[in-house]
């Protein structure tokens, strides 16, 4: 019996697709959408990244003004997803991200670090 | 012995967290970033959503010039960890974003929607 | 013998131009990128600020590591022109934004207070 | 009697006296923000695009659900002041932005192209 597929199964099964759409790895342009941005280039995957943001950002505004929040987590999927083709094309998986994540979280320095900041600021009268 | 922790596992723990930040679970604004933002509102968050977007892109336009290409999983972790507080704001989870992200990827819908209109858009010549 | 035309003169006669295509002035969709944007509504006009902002932070990129910036003013001018029209849709006018400018230059109010802000970020060792 | 003083003065004003920030120009980063922008470097000023951006967005989303209008008009003089930061960083000026704006509309190019990339997208279902 298998067990549930994790969130770390998904990220890293999802990652090898979109780097099996490399143009290195044979990727075809014509046959998938994935292939197509980074056969393109960055700039083609950076400006989807700048888009979705702001598409996570209206939906969001959306929400807090009564609309769904479901369409907050398809944004953040679309952002996600494509922060994703940024990382293949630079040779990095989402894993480097996680990891990132969690080394964050073992120091608590990240808390502290932006805690100081912020009240500095207020106390500038921002 | 303890299996190695997943990336399921960091981005639940992250959120769980998260969550305990919230000023409805307590989340004291003096002691944690996380806990400050989540007090101040949507804005803050998701100013720093659009703003962590825009890191992703500069770390990404430097290691396309030569840059230092790890510069890039910092920026996404920064991305990831504000949108998180944005789900945790409304609800949500991480788990929903990766269960979005999968259902794409087993309809492999997303694929053929995005492809069909990139395709249409280089016939108009973009 | 006609003087030449203004920035002012460029920016209100562009205007003018934007606002014709407001559903309420009869913008035809089928014939005007402009209708079309102004007949779906914000989010429309609104994901391509988010959009052009990302275009212009490419351009700088791509120039700060020897690229034409010439490219930039295409750029600027694609975000300034998809502000126009968010400003159209809300009634407002670019002269209104040109006010405000002028007001903070007036006062100085925003070298200030922004300076006061951003020494103190800088002492909190950002 | 002097003139109503009109958009492209300011404008232009405003310029000069962001270009007299400039290190070359012995701007001085302890006594005004936009020489400790400049002193910085691209990523500071471009950062701050990026997050005026997304407060425009936020701006309008409120607009669109009841909030001040007016608001919207003091984010796109922040948006705005903060790419002609930008320009001055590359020896441009909101002159060649504006030259372009009139460019465009002198052709009516940017409408017609853009129209038939929007057509083709509804033709793909988008």
């Amino acid at each position: 019996m298998s067990p549930t597929p994790t969130t770390a199964d998904v990220l890293e099964r999802l990652a090898d697709v979109i780097e099996s759409r490399l143009p290195a790895r044979g990727g075809d342009p014509q046959a998938s959408y994935v292939a197509r941005l980074l056969a393109k280039g960055p700039d083609a995957f950076l400006k989807k990244v700048g888009e979705e943001a702001t598409e996570v950002v209206m939906a969001a505004k959306d929400a807090e003004h009564g609309g769904d929040a479901g369409q907050i987590v398809y944004e953040v999927a679309d952002l996600w997803f494509h922060c994703m083709i940024a990382l293949a094309h630079f040779g990095l998986r989402p894993a480097d991200v996680v990891a990132e994540l969690q080394r964050r979280e073992g120091t608590s320095g990240i808390e502290e670090k932006a805690l100081r900041k912020a009240l500095n600021r207020e106390g500038a009268g921002e």
